[in-house]
Parts: C-alpha cells; sequence; structure tokens
C-alpha cells in the first residue's frame, strides 16, 4: 500500500529503526565466500587458526551482504525501494563467527533535498550491524535515493 | 610460495594490478538478490522497467562481492591474505546489468606504517570495477591490512 511507502517529506533526523535478527552458520559462510572470497581464513575452520582471524569469519562482503537484507526487512520504506547512492565509511571493527546473530540498527542523520533534482533527494543512515553481544559488527552510512512526494 | 607474497615494504605508491574479467548473467543476479537483496528490481526483468533502474540490475552489494572475487584473483597478494579494516566513499554511478564483463583495476594511493603496531600497516587502495564498455560501475579505497617483513 502507498501509505505505507515513505517519501523524502516522511524522513526526519534521528528516525531509527530495528530490524529483526538472522543467524549466521558456517556453511553459508563458506558458500559466500567460495564464490566471492575464497581465502582460508573464510573457507575452512582449522587452517583458519592460523591466520589474523584465529578461526572462522565472514567475509566482511558477506557481512555487508546480509545487512542488505536487513535493511529490505526493516521498517524504512523509501517509495521508489531502496536504492543506494553509495556507502561511507563501511568499517568491520569486529568478524561475523558462524553462529553469530545479527541484526540492524538504522538512524537518519540527514535529508538532504537535490536542486537539480526536485524529484528526489539523498536520505543519509548511519547502519549498525550488532551481534547477539550487541557488538558493532559493520557500521557505515548509506545514502539513500529517495523520490519526493511533491517532486 | 612466500616469494610471491607481498609484505608493507613491498608496496609502492602507484602501483598497479589489473584483474581478469568476469561475465554476470541474469540468473546470479537474481540468485544474490533472492537471497541478500529481494527488491523487484534485482530479481524480475519486466516489473524491473518500471522502476528506477528501468530494466533488471544487480545488487550494489552483489557488484561489491564481485569485485571482492576479481581482487582475490589479481596480482596484489598481501602476506597475511586480503583483510580489508573498511572501505571509504563505496560508489555505484551506473548500474551492472545481465551480460556485463567486468574487471578491477586497483592502484596504491597511500601506505601507513602503524606506530602502535609495527607489525603491520595499512595499504590504501583505489578500486576501480570497469564494465565491458570501460565504465565505472563500482569505485572505492579499500583500507588493507598487510603485515611488515621487519616486524
Amino acid at each position: 500500500m502507498e501509505s505505507e511507502l515513505h517519501y523524502l517529506e516522511d524522513f526526519h533526523v534521528g528516525q531509527q529503526w530495528t530490524s529483526e535478527s538472522v543467524t549466521v552458520d558456517a556453511e553459508e559462510i563458506k558458500a559466500f565466500a567460495a564464490r566471492y572470497d575464497p581465502q582460508v581464513f573464510h573457507l575452512d575452520e582449522a587452517a583458519a587458526e592460523h591466520t589474523f582471524f584465529r578461526g572462522l569469519a565472514a567475509s566482511g562482503w558477506h557481512t555487508a551482504a546480509i545487512t542488505m537484507r536487513l535493511i529490505v526487512g526493516c521498517g524504512m520504506k523509501p517509495a521508489a525501494g531502496t536504492i543506494g547512492a553509495g556507502v561511507d565509511d563501511l568499517r568491520w571493527p569486529l568478524p561475523v563467527r558462524p553462529g553469530d546473530s545479527l541484526h540492524l540498527e538504522a538512524t537518519v542523520l540527514e535529508i538532504r533535498a537535490s536542486r537539480s533534482r526536485p524529484e528526489r533527494g539523498i536520505v543519509r543512515v548511519q547502519m549498525h550491524t550488532l551481534n547477539q553481544h550487541d557488538q558493532v559488527v559493520q557500521s557505515c552510512v548509506a545514502n539513500v535515493v529517495v523520490p519526493a512526494r511533491a517532486g
């Protein structure tokens, strides 16, 4: 229903959403890595013990992909879909381990109307992906393209 | 062989690598999206025509994951593996379409030894992912953790 969709005018600084949680298992970590990030610390528990990560860890890009799924499932519903113009300061302060349960906390930082394109603007959203111990495993600021109701 | 691996001292500003190309098809775009970014413009050709993208487009996170695969396959071989402390200014200036063939061009921007941890440092690498028309479909600066030989 259109009433559930959010236009640029519907966002405000400080607005927050929290997603449901999703659990990441070793099979998914290894399957993602085999296709997109085939390095030993993402593929093999025993060999990973002797690496920087000291055990199997998800690819950061896997954490990013899971975070996108959490974004799509949370209450933020830009009218044209969740379309990222780009992402700033993507960081992975802690690895994601098999069995970790992740959720997203999203907060609107800034709303920018476009002078050249009045039909849309950018909503800057702080995204924190947290594990079951409420530790941040990923942080970034997403620049989301949002249509204006009046555009 | 250890002689093929690169330590912090082996990198220099301006150093470049170009990856092989990989072709992205509609099935892979839809499979990634179904799992990680289930939005209509990444899932259904016909419905995607009526969206911002005006046709099926890969999730930006899919482009990022493919780029990681290209990084692992290119000649840059940090001794501890390609481990990202984080990524700055991730942008998707053009969508990736079914049939696009992508390759990576990577250039060292900066090398930072760590004062607190002399055993490693950060190599900042500009990553451009290009399509078959040499158009940039993704750009970012990756902060790669690299061990020092002397560390």
